[in-house]
């Protein structure tokens, strides 16, 4: 497996900071020998300000893969904070995404890709793409596009 | 335990192929010794035709009991093309099914019994009776009407 | 850790009759060495009634806090039910909770936690604070306001 670390700075992609906690939770939990359970991520972008609205009516299926992408930007931020070292990843087993959809909104699958893409591509097929359930619902914290949560194995 | 695939001739059901994948992901992922986490199953009958509509509004419970049988259907199909041999699954540890519900729409423990019925036939009280939560939703993928992810412990 | 029987005492809190099954499902499922599942539990306040309603219209926010707890509350009764003294919980890993909401109310960390606190409050921060995702949906079984599962792992 490549650097996770060399393969962010030849995308040009810098690793935020953890974004801010909204609520009682931790943000990656250890349990087991080896696996850590990823609290659900919004597309913060700083300062506690997310990717707002819903799909369907606010925002373009493009629109919501840039939020899914920074859902899981935000993520690996966390793991990050955790693990110290992004390469002790084993591989993501599962994510759990959720898009805020209009009722008729059905293309959850294309949007939550933009965020496993990015994981395929920094942990490649085997590590990086894990088991998925792309669902839709009509609210979530802050009205924030999407949320994403993510069982992981470390190595 | 009986043998699966004579419980499924003895009831005359064949098992499906795996549904075609609709994004990034893998249908089922190992982890840890003996774990795998299946990625959620909509209701697809064949040629990637879904079983679409909401409860409270296009369908009846009956129909969304017979959505959730085909997405647990469809998960076995993709369990079975992992394992190789379904007699291997020691148990079914947690499903989460999402209903495609309008906004009054309260009965989805019943709709998704459909699915949980046939697990429960197959492998058993014990190991084909899982812990469980059934939640509605606005939307799901393609507007299907039911989806069902699951948790599995191998012998 | 200190005893989680002297703490509901001193907290003047009686733990509940475990809530009633409204499907086919086991409420909490043992796997692996030493992880539990525990099932989607209501705010079943006894007699199979719920505190029902939609944040956003029905309830306050305070409202719904006092169903998170409801929930938390179940949830440990489950627990005591299945292994017999809550002090073998090593963790609460991840818990998944789902509000019942308006497409436009987007508190949901709040109302979860008025369920989070009773954990921390009980288990202290290490053990009684896990992973977290709070989700908005448009429908949960019977109406009730919120619904919340748990991963945990014992000692």
């Amino acid at each position: 497996m490549n650097d996770v670390y060399e393969l962010l700075e030849k995308k040009g992609i810098t690793l935020p900071n953890p974004p801010a906690k909204g609520g009682i939770y931790t943000p990656v939990q250890e349990f087991g020998d080896s696996f850590l359970y990823c609290s659900g991520c919004g597309p913060d972008i700083g300062s506690g300000t997310n990717i707002i609205g819903k799909l369907g009516k606010d925002l373009t299926v493009e629109d919501g893969q840039k939020a899914a992408y920074q859902c899981m930007l935000n993520l690996l931020a966390n793991l990050h904070e955790k693990t110290g070292n992004l390469n002790n990843i084993k591989r993501f087993v599962k994510i759990l995404a959720f898009v805020n959809s209009t009722d008729d909104f059905a293309m959850q699958p294309q949007v939550v890709n933009g965020g496993s893409q990015l994981l395929a591509d920094l942990f490649g097929e085997e590590a990086g793409t894990p088991a998925r359930s792309a669902i839709g619902t009509n609210s979530l914290p802050g009205g924030m596009a999407c949320e994403i949560e993510a069982l992981v194995e470390l190595k």
